[in-house]
């Protein structure tokens, strides 16, 4: 399926006004809209607009509360507890993330968990946001099972994605990664374009290899088995008790510290059930941060600047590829895909937010 | 090669007197045996007593010193730096690991760093500390170079193994992984037995796939280029860059933080120069630490009850393969490569303590 170039500014003031139109208000549409665009910029996307028609199910079916007000459960000096009361992921993840980085900057750490929450786009978003304050910044989520123990036939795991980054020169380390080998919106963009994924990644509802991402995602929607496999693939030789044992970590640090529902209970979707972790470190506490940052970024130079194999021209370190992209979409635009635009039309209209009067008439 | 079952009770006698042999306190000596012993019975043959070789010759050459005396050189209430001044890995890390539980149980979270360290067997070990004391643990080492960056060639960063413990019942979860594909550990293992290496491991000093784990090890051993691929292999569509980010955290967490030397520089077998840190998290920040564990072990369960993949007939939590390993080879004796039992008497004679007196005659 072919691809449309959207201008980013219009893109960005196209969602703002939709999600003013579910009720939320202008500064909630402003940060539900930049993680979603961020993910589009950084060529994530999996976790960009191709994601409004499930949030614009989500809202319809109550799964996602556009009125909700996140409230603090618990606090500590280091941590919180937060209800998201079943509002919006991206929402509340930012005020909790905001929330670990005034506790980090004033004792050195802060650990923010939320429950009943809802998908929150790209987990790096917040890690980075305590990057930006020079501060140490993780933040996991759990969601949906679709994610296989080794050995077994049915997802019990999210894709639980781990996101980490640090300050550094020219640009910050940005680790942001589903611990499934890929995560679910991927195979969402495979269904989309009808191609087939590669071996590997998936496995039917009987346990066994399976390249249909259609297929694939079709079980998961109905819970008939299956799913996706854990970094390291299905054989211990492989390492895939390695991928199911870090989803095990995001696991803990999401539902178990925040008393949410652990991923093999979450309904279709997130369905309001998710929880989230967000921790923010000062790395001053273990001495000069300049000198630290210098370290980190010197390494990741000799990184770049290592022998490369043969046949491949450049090593990147995490965090490059999407700022580059992100140069590159603001400058030509952020490819979408037709059925997305469709859906964004579809979508626009049920809210009273007419494409065409952003984007002028595209033929589908 | 063939293994020989040697008794625990003895093996951990013959080990204490060995390291009382090169200079160590009694409590010092007791504390590396136990490291040791741990992986051994723990089936983790890579990091038991099969490296009693390299740490000989560490302290051999000078770099371990058993006389050595670690220091803290910088302190907040939630952290502390460690000079480990090329001490015996496992006598520092024991210690890291009983001040981050002190200031956990003190302040809700700590975080002790390590720097100029050696070699200190299983990460586990130290999660399991904080575990042990009702506390989240988690544990991290960098190492000498020998991974191999996304499309590189050459081994830039350490097996960076990461450890997680938290309690639950009847056992602890305790997740202790090297970020590549398999640990160094595990090469010199199938070097000793002469067996070829499943293809997807290691790559040779041109960076393609190799099978010849001694080729690997010479290879690494003389920094001519190849070495161990992340977990997730080779390419990004199989989510190498998902282990190569993961060591890159783990790099961040020990050697930057630490103020001490990135894997890449650090010298043969660590040499003194290995960064290590500790964490301990009071999960009681989070509300009641009953229900939480309560809730991890209820997941844990459902795990293992799961639906089976095809062919397969059991689903394991981490570290449930390790207890039961434990509870057999405390019956049945600790099988020990003859490679290994060779080194042993060479090893024990060079201090004067006597491979027969502990093991009786055993024939080679």
């Amino acid at each position: 399926m072919p691809y449309i170039r959207l201008p980013e500014v219009q893109v960005r003031r196209f969602c703002n006004d939709l999600f003013a139109g579910y009720g939320f208000s202008k500064s909630e549409s402003e940060t539900i809209t930049d993680v979603l665009l961020t993910a589009d910029l950084y060529g994530i996307e999996s976790h960009g607009i191709q994601r409004l028609i499930r949030y614009h199910d989500g809202i319809r079916d109550g799964s996602i509360l556009p009125f909700a007000k996140y409230e603090i459960t618990h606090e500590t000096r280091l941590s919180a507890v937060i209800d998201a009361h079943r509002g919006m992921g991206q929402v509340v993840a930012r005020a909790a993330m905001e929330l670990a980085i005034e506790k980090a900057k004033e004792h050195g750490f802060g650990a923010v968990v939320v429950n009943h929450s809802n998908h929150y786009g790209i987990a790096g978003y917040y890690a980075s946001m305590a990057a930006a304050e020079d501060l140490v910044g993780m933040c996991f989520t759990n969601t949906e099972a679709i994610a296989i123990p080794t050995f077994g036939r049915n997802a019990m795991l999210g894709t639980n994605p781990i996101s980490f980054s640090m300050p550094a020169d020219p640009i910050p380390f940005l680790y942001d990664v589903a611990t499934t080998v890929v995560p679910r919106g991927k195979l969402e963009v495979y269904t989309k374009n009808g191609k087939p994924m590669p071996l590997g990644w998936a496995v039917d509802a009987n346990g066994l290899d399976c390249t249909d991402a259609g297929e694939v995602v079709g079980n998961i929607i109905s819970k008939a088995g299956g799913g996706i496999l854990p970094v390291g693939g299905s054989s211990e030789e492989s390492g895939s008790h390695k991928g199911y044992g870090l989803g095990m970590v995001v696991e803990i640090a999401t539902s178990i510290f925040a008393g949410g529902v652990t991923s093999n209970h979450v309904g279709h979707s997130g369905n309001g059930e998710t929880s989230e972790s967000f921790f923010a470190l000062d790395y001053g506490m273990f001495g000069d941060k300049a000198e630290m940052k210098h370290n980190l970024s010197v390494l990741l130079q000799e990184l770049r600047h290592s022998a490369k194999a043969k046949g491949q021209s450049r090593i990147y370190t995490h965090g490059e590829k999407e700022l580059e992209s992100k140069a590159e979409k603001l400058q030509n635009g952020i490819p979408v895909n037709q059925k997305t635009v469709a859906e964004m039309k579809m979508i626009g209209n049920s809210v009273g937010v007419n494409f065409e009067r952003y984007f002028g008439a595209i033929w589908l």
